[in-house]
């Protein structure tokens, strides 16, 4: 759930009088993006998004993710792109804190997964990983090896209160995965959450992918194995390797990937699986009791990591 | 803080496919209204609001509301106007709940209240009144004095957890109020509910009024009173009597007031911080710990009642 700063209207008109964009005529806090405030702002010309900055993202960053968006949306990737005041600059101040306006993007984030959401998904990455590839910038990913070890140390003594013996499982796997960790991949800008709520779609075709705050420097396939484990598991746990196959083979059509990556998908999809346990846990552990959010279950995670565990290899994804 | 259904794309493209507004490009969940979940919906042709009736909404009362709503947009009130289905409803249901399209109003709500948004206020509440009164539907306001007693019934035992004494001082005022509340008033349609965040504006022009769902049937000048306690004290509790003398005197150049609507004024004004004293009194005590939601305080209220408790007389709003 989104948090909403409360902007008064002289300095919202103020704040958007700097840009070409016309006069406010609406702005309305919306549900959408956890980690910002993000307001529906429209003026006498178009409809934008308006995006506080809130303390869970670091300043120091923005000025990646708001160039990337850029970079993005000037190669044809249907991305928000962030506006540029009469100054130049995209990134400014508002109410404290540090805000953005980015354009609207149509579309609906699919609550339901079909196989061609799957298929429209895998071309979209794949066409991300590509049009990031000469990115200037870099960002390390600080939710790798490294962050998974430093989220484990502060609730590694509380994860048996969600299940019991997690807390060692997760240390062995941790483990297992430090040691066979491929460090020689194809790497890139990768998007990093590419969940159902952040890919929006009208019909079948998709329509735009937000949410960048979360985008780093990594492996191309870690990217796909995040988005294995967000796309292609039913509601009730199962595995669908058909959606699988539908998303790994649309991508490689549009960037053809190595034997190397195909070989480390399985390892790759343990590590995604792993980081969003290790989140969901934390965030299961720490969050105020009664809290309008509930917290997301980590076990969903567990569940997936236990799939991953057990595949012979890369054919499981439905890969020949 | 609204609740937000979740709703499948399947689902919304059914349900918009009854009316006449296009196919669905957008759906957002809106932080407006309190007691319902509201969407902002775009079509291809156009903006409009989409409202699903949570628990707090009596389902039997949605035609009063649906209905004035229509009433008061066909005479000229800026206000939401529900669109019908091709079928001729304007209420439906959808994921499980019963649902409205409404129109989108421009405008925002004044975060700080300057005079002109008071006089701007005044004439809007008159001409709402005027506009209501051939209104054929009743519905009876049951947040008035026997609404107050049940409300007051539930937190009594707990008011002093509040502040030492409040219960005592809530009992005698309401006693006293009964044995004062004028009965004999010029009675329609009001508002209820008309805060700072339920009227819209772009510059001075006041552009809409929503959340018609307190709307119901009572005195004229008690929407007046409720009004006074919303929009003219300051932040620091100072009544301002500018603000007042400007709401009130714009109101009487649409729709004049008699001797005794001006002299029931003060106890009407003492009804209505009473009112709303109650209600957040009761959302203090009940709300769950730690909830997201702040629920607001009821000592702002009860500052408000002791304000209009010290009035000599009807003059103490600005009036002559």
């Amino acid at each position: 759930m989104a948090v909403y700063t409360e902007i008064s209207n002289d300095e919202l008109a103020a704040f958007v009088a700097a840009y070409d964009i016309g006069t406010v005529t609406s702005l309305k806090g919306i549900a959408e993006g956890v980690e910002n405030s993000n307001f529906l702002l429209t003026t006498d010309r178009a409809t934008y998004i308006l995006t506080l900055y809130e303390k869970r993202v670091a300043e120091p960053d923005l000025p990646f993710f708001l160039g990337l968006m850029e970079h993005l949306a000037e190669r044809g990737i249907a991305c928000p792109l962030p506006l540029r005041s009469r100054d130049g600059r995209a990134l400014h101040r508002l109410a404290g804190r540090p805000a953005a306006i980015i354009t609207f993007l149509d579309g609906m984030w699919p609550k339901r997964i079909h196989p061609f959401h799957c298929r429209e998904l895998g071309a979209a990455l794949a066409r991300l990983h590509l049009a990031g590839s000469d990115f200037p910038m870099r960002r390390d990913n600080d939710l790798s090896l490294g962050g998974w070890q430093q989220i484990f140390g502060r609730c590694r003594d509380d994860a048996d209160r969600v299940m019991p013996g997690l807390s060692d499982a997760v240390a062995r796997e941790l483990a297992g995965l430090e040691a066979v960790w491929p460090a020689a991949l194809p790497t890139g800008v990768i998007h990093a959450d590419l969940f159902p709520d952040n890919v929006f779609f009208i019909g079948e075709t998709l329509t735009g992918l937000i949410d960048f705050y979360f985008a780093c420097t990594d492996a191309f396939a870690y990217d796909l194995a995040i988005c294995l484990n967000a796309w292609c598991f039913e509601p009730d746990g199962a595995f669908n390797v058909t959606k699988a196959r539908l998303m790994l083979a649309s991508y490689r059509r549009v960037r053809p990937f190595s034997t190397a990556e195909l070989a480390a998908l399985p390892i790759l999809a343990r590590g995604a699986a792993l980081r969003f346990l290790l989140t969901r846990l934390f965030d299961w552990l720490n969050h105020p009791p009664g809290a309008f959010v509930k917290p997301k279950d980590p076990l969903e995670y567990w569940h997936k990591l236990r799939f991953h565990q057990g595949v012979a290899g890369p054919g499981a994804y439905g890969l020949d």
